[in-house]
């Protein structure tokens, strides 16, 4: 089995942060909303009021299957102590729902589904809606 | 017609804010899940590093009829503005899906229902279960 270390992503990593989020989107048939750039990726996580946090996931050996191996449950459990650390009540997930196999994960580890549960819908405004909105 | 200001939250709107929470909660069917304190709405929106940002409507005269003023279209125009101006590509609501009226709303300023269009499901990791991934 796979020895996976867990560590807070640096600049430099966002070169294989944005390869990873174009895999996952492939996968999600969603590329053509993949739209933003190592250089943003970096100043929009590691500058002085960062957007986002990151994780990442160190794996030896990187090669080989990696399915399995547990890793998504490590990093769920990571986030769910970082998020505990800064105080917070809750964290969320957002799937596709023909992911079944995240979606088993997911609830295996004690996730509720709110859109199933409680009816949460997503909505989301964008690029030319919103400079519409706010008039620019 | 009322006259609508909207304007940045201060840390003083936290005993407003929390009783439109709790008002919204109840609209919602959702009071249970309000466990936050003034305190902790203070602390988390702002400290050093805000875990929000929140904006106020002011409405003068505040009585009678405020449903159909126009108030939520232009707390969204705002928001749109502000998230432009910090350099975001899209922002995001959750709606209900019986909230036909807001629901309504968002689509009519030109939003796209991701839940229905492309599948999103929200998956919520809370308190217990959270402490547990976390071995605390």
């Amino acid at each position: 089995m796979a020895s996976v270390r867990i560590r807070e992503a640096k600049g430099g990593d966002c070169g294989d942060i944005l390869r990873l989020i174009r895999e996952l989107a492939e996968f999600e048939n969603l590329s053509d909303q993949v739209k933003i750039s190592e250089e943003a990726l970096r100043a929009d996580g590691f500058g002085e009021n960062p957007f986002y946090h990151c994780l990442v996931a160190e794996i030896l050996p990187a090669s080989g299957k990696l399915l399995g191996q547990g890793i998504g449950s490590k990093i769920i459990k990571k986030v769910a102590e970082v998020a505990l650390d800064k105080g917070c009540s809750q964290f969320r997930l957002a799937v596709l729902d023909w992911n079944q196999r995240a979606m088993d994960l997911y609830k295996a580890l004690g996730a509720q589904d709110l859109t199933e549960a409680e009816g949460w819908h997503f909505f989301r405004f964008e690029g030319e809606v919103m400079r519409k909105l706010a008039g620019k």
